[in-house]
């Protein structure tokens, strides 16, 4: 079955071309991805597959192929929605939506998961167990799709899950893994300080709201420096200290707002639990009233170490001749919410490399000029390709439950 | 010639409430007294006197009164513009500016004073020396009036100055003073951080601003808590902390606004010395660049203190039935551009009480329902008439130079 | 009788002298003065007193004049303790005990308060009311015995109390005198910050007891220099923090202690309050745990403002020969149990000045080279004299009770 | 050859195991391993190699066997020193030496290569290049011996070099390794803040030296919370505050001792760089002179990413009977002077799992308690022997130069 796929894909190539190049020039921002999610449910219709849509808090689909055997259950992940950046690219097919662009990338992973989905269908017969197709909406925007497609209990029935992501640090044809923590988490907090105005010559009759934050910023470094294990990720990042005032009155309030991150679950806990305990320190220090929102986001992405290892086997055991190079990347600073399926169950999310061609210095996802090679969608579909047809061929795997 | 004056000075009490209730009517905000100047200028004409207007750096007026004995000369001030306050005193002369109220008592001073000043006019034969009338514009805002007026050379043949000022802490026949130090000096700062900017993901590839304000802050506690001498006022007040941005970017820069007090000049020249060594000190700790704007403005108000003696027994000994009680008065957190009279020539800011009767307590200057005992501006036009005859009719000072 | 008393203190200049001479040459340090009171009690031996000794926490003697005519009662004191100094002047009359000197003029208080009291008693048939002599131990020491004396009943009968204090700061000639809050008080205080040791390379697993310690020291720098009245004293002095340890081993405990300072009770409150509510807060931020030991000390010393007056009149109208100046002195940044009594009853600590003869710039009391005019004892016994005098001669105070 | 080489070894276990438990039992300090180097020298004299002794700083021995055929110069390094702990284990072999222990495992590093040896010397004809066997001193105190033998230049003609430690965080049969950076680098360094002292109560007549390290502890936390990469590992630790003075006497300076650590070069110069920065603008921000000896230490540890994975896949592919499995490890928060040498060759350190039988929580290296499962010798030898035999016969190898 394995080679009849690979084949298929190959001869499909240019209409994975054509599908991305008709999202890019179409693309919605988080949550409002209405005709992207059409399209994709067009895609489907009159195909033998369960096709579910407005799943999870927005536009989701999900789309179940049943297999002709018995076996285990492996979901598929491709994420859809574009970003409110004002293309700068200078293509045929620019974004036709004015300040909106796909430049993460979502164009390239719906169409090459479309076109490997389609061919699954084909071959559903040959299917050991059953392939679930997530095309998830609202990735970019927090609390994102994932979170709600898993509470919605769409990977209740699931063994594993893949998915993959283009990153311009490498060519087409490498594809790279990460085993274990692989993307960051991240927290969302604004802090209230809230103390008594008064006249600038006679502090002792106020309480200085910009002395209690300006503290409050000194003291939670040391979160980072000294309650994070130095070889795990920790970042707090103060990006909003809002005490404008007049120069001889004393504020009597002012509003933080930070960024957190970190590399783990236990950094999670450790940087939730510091930053809490340092407000209601700072509460006593000052004798100031504190309002603390502190949010939780996506969570840190960790990759199964087996089916990581599973990947990077069975990729280099392909020999496929896209498929150049397999390697280690680093983990990377920012966070997907992937990572919440990978709460629920085992799976690996890796990277499709996709320098455009003669780029020595690739502008970066989120950048106004990204770019791909295209030749990386058929390396993507081909690379998910093989991984879902080992596991389910896996001897293990075929007698599911 | 005293009792003459003081004679003079009782049947004129009801001229004196008048023209106070005339200018509180018309109030004019600092540097735009014109219409009050006007007022004050047409109060002259006619009379034996040297008159100069547009004294200063604005509505100034100074009026020479050459006695006709052979003397010192002494100076009596009093400043006439109104603050930007609207009135929620009830009265039937309530402000028709809206928006403007003479709530410092700068309508008692003016009006006490041209009395005063006509009186000494009336009476100049007997007047040993010479008495200069300033009437000050735009003490309330700085740079202030005082400055220009004492630069334009109008204090270089002046002995002695005197003035006072309407406090509602006491009752009406009150006289309070102070020696020595008796209004806080003031500066005002302003110090942009420029450092760089990032993603709040990566703080290492950028240059953290709220950081370095943040410890900024916490550094420059330190000016007041270890460098100023304990039996000295100092305060820092940063009323100002602009760091307002996205919660995930770092910031570029900040911007601080801060105000300074002190009691003296070595206090002044610490705090100056000190906040210039930090700001440099925080440029090499966090790498940032700082502009800082330092401006020093009215200075500590220092009161001779022979003459502030000599104010203090001329008024006990008068024995003056409408001066009841005098006493000494706390040090004042606020400043006065009278300072820069006393920079120049040796002299006395006292206090005239005016609690309205019946008040406990009284809504103090600068409040929207300030008000006064009209029964002060007797007590004060009699105070400065004894302390000018006392002084000029002192032995060593009849024969001047 | 003040006549008669003026002369008898004339003629025994040369005792007081003496006697100053000889306890200067036996110093003896707080709460060992068992020879300067056995010294003391003997001179009282035989007379017409009632002599009470080891009063109060030590050595402290307490004589009760009782006058032959009704009338309230009022008290002097001395104080009589020596310093841990080793004595560098050159007198005839050296300190015998090494390490220990007279060097805070305590036996000048003594001497001229011995023959003044002497004096009363030989008079005492024309004293209306009672005076009592209190020849106080262990000033220099806290706890110090004034509060001991207080806290015994000695001062329950009391309606005023003086003493004097020799100061440098003025020659001999001038008593000095300050109304209202006139020495600082004083808390000692100490901190343990218990935290959790680990090795330096892993933070996160310990608890830095040093970085906790910082951040107190940062933060206790707000005390002063904004919750304290700008125009109060206020100082905190963290004199000791011990953190040694081993470079590379994270620290599980540092010890800190400090001394503060106030200039009266709202600040001593302020200040009291505000260091317990860091120490609370510190627990909190850094989730250490915190021992404080808060110890006030001498209160601020605050003289009656009446009777501050009245001892300043008193000495004006005398026209004393040998009283040649009275003046204002500044508040004092040291701090003096006198302190005690005036927190019991109205009362007046005066400053005798004493610069040696021909001293530009003389020690400081607490200098090894300190050193007095002695001609100030006769200016502390006439001073003390008319005080004494005038006091129970008040028409008000004649008929007590 | 390998065959041959395992065979021997695996007879030769009894005699590595003899080895280690005579150096258990006689330990030396570092840089005092007079007997332990004599031991070794002993040990090869009468071979037909080149024995090289008192190598570098202290008593380090270079083996030289030349192989019999052409080919690359490989070297081989064991650690001799022991620290001093007192020993807490009880074995018939305990060290005779108090206060000295092997609690790192040095007596099994030298015990193996020693046996290793004298195979590969055995068998040198068959030897493809040039082995060096370097038995180094001093690896557990700074400046360690191994930069000494680099500076000797004994590292000149080398091409790889390789080594083992043994660590109980894996059963013996474990082969542990980790790509690139995989020990931390370190420096240690030393602050006097040299400020003026002064009485408590006076804090402006004096500069406090404690105040002005406090916020050097402060700022010095963004080292690692701003400037270090989130992905890189940093610390900071004040191990050492020594300001112990008197509760009211203001400290004229201080002393502060810190560890830094830093997994990378990037990081060393970041951290090194930034730690400076923050001395200077402590001198200008408080106006003290700092003095600052800052002495990077051992560097981080850097293996060859393809010389690891040659490691790796070679035991992998040994499918030896001892060699039970072969896994990444984490990277390691100590130092380690190998360091040095992978500065100069690329090589690979790896480890060696030894836990003792039985034992579910090891006791790690440098406790009194630590104790090693003997087995791991054999596991030691024989995978640094597949190495070897590896490297040496690697096509491109055996014709060097």
């Amino acid at each position: 079955m394995i080679e009849e796929l690979m084949k298929m894909l190959e001869e499909r190539e240019e209409e994975m071309i054509k599908i991305r190049r008709y999202l890019h020039q179409n693309p919605e921002l988080s949550f409002k991805e209405e005709k992207t999610a059409a399209y994709i449910a067009d895609f489907y219709r009159g195909k033998d597959v369960d096709l579910i849509t407005n799943a999870g808090n927005g536009y989701g689909i999900v789309v179940t192929i049943e297999g002709g055997k018995p076996g285990k259950t492996v979901a598929l992940r491709a994420d859809f929605d574009a970003l409110p950046i004002k293309e700068e690219l200078d293509v045929p097919f620019k974004s036709k939506e004015e300040g909106i662009m796909h430049a993460c990338g979502h164009d390239a992973h719906t169409a090459y998961l479309l076109v490997l989905a389609d061919c699954l269908i084909l071959l559903k017969d040959k299917i050991h167990g059953t392939v679930k197709i997530i095309h998830q909406h609202a990735e970019e925007e927090p609390p994102g799709g994932a979170k709600s497609i898993v509470e919605e209990g769409f990977l209740d029935d699931v063994h594993a899950i893949f998915g993959i992501h283009v990153l311009p640090i490498a060519p087409a044809g490498t594809v790279g893994y990460h085993s274990g923590y692989s993307f960051n988490g991240r927290a969302y907090f604004k802090l209230r300080v809230q103390a008594s105005g008064g006249h600038g010559s006679s502090p002792h009759k106020a309480n200085d709201a910009i002395v209690a934050g300006a503290y409050f910023v000194t003291a939670i470094q040391t979160v980072v420096s000294r309650r994070v294990d130095p070889f795990h990720a920790g970042v707090v990042t103060i990006g909003s200290f809002d005490g404008k005032g007049s120069f001889n009155v004393i504020k009597d309030h002012i509003e933080i707002e930070g960024d957190v991150r970190y590399s783990n679950d236990e950094t999670k806990d450790v940087m939730n639990r510091e930053i809490h305990r340092i407000v209601n320190g700072l509460e006593e220090l000052f004798g100031v009233s504190c309002e603390l929102t502190y949010e939780p986001d996506y969570p840190p992405l960790y990759n199964d170490p087996e089916l990581t290892g599973f990947v990077a086997d069975t990729l280099s055991a392909a020999g496929d001749k896209d498929i150049i190079e397999i390697k280690e990347f680093p983990i990377m600073a920012p966070s997907d919410d992937f990572a919440y399926y990978l709460e629920k169950v085992p799976g690996c999310y890796f990277y499709i490399g996709c320098t455009p061609k003669g780029t020595e210095e690739p502008y970066f996802n989120h950048h106004p000029k990204f770019d791909i090679d295209e030749g990386s969608l058929l390396v993507a579909a081909k690379s998910v390709g093989y991984v879902v047809c080992n596991y389910i061929n896996m001897k293990e795997n075929k007698s599911s439950h």
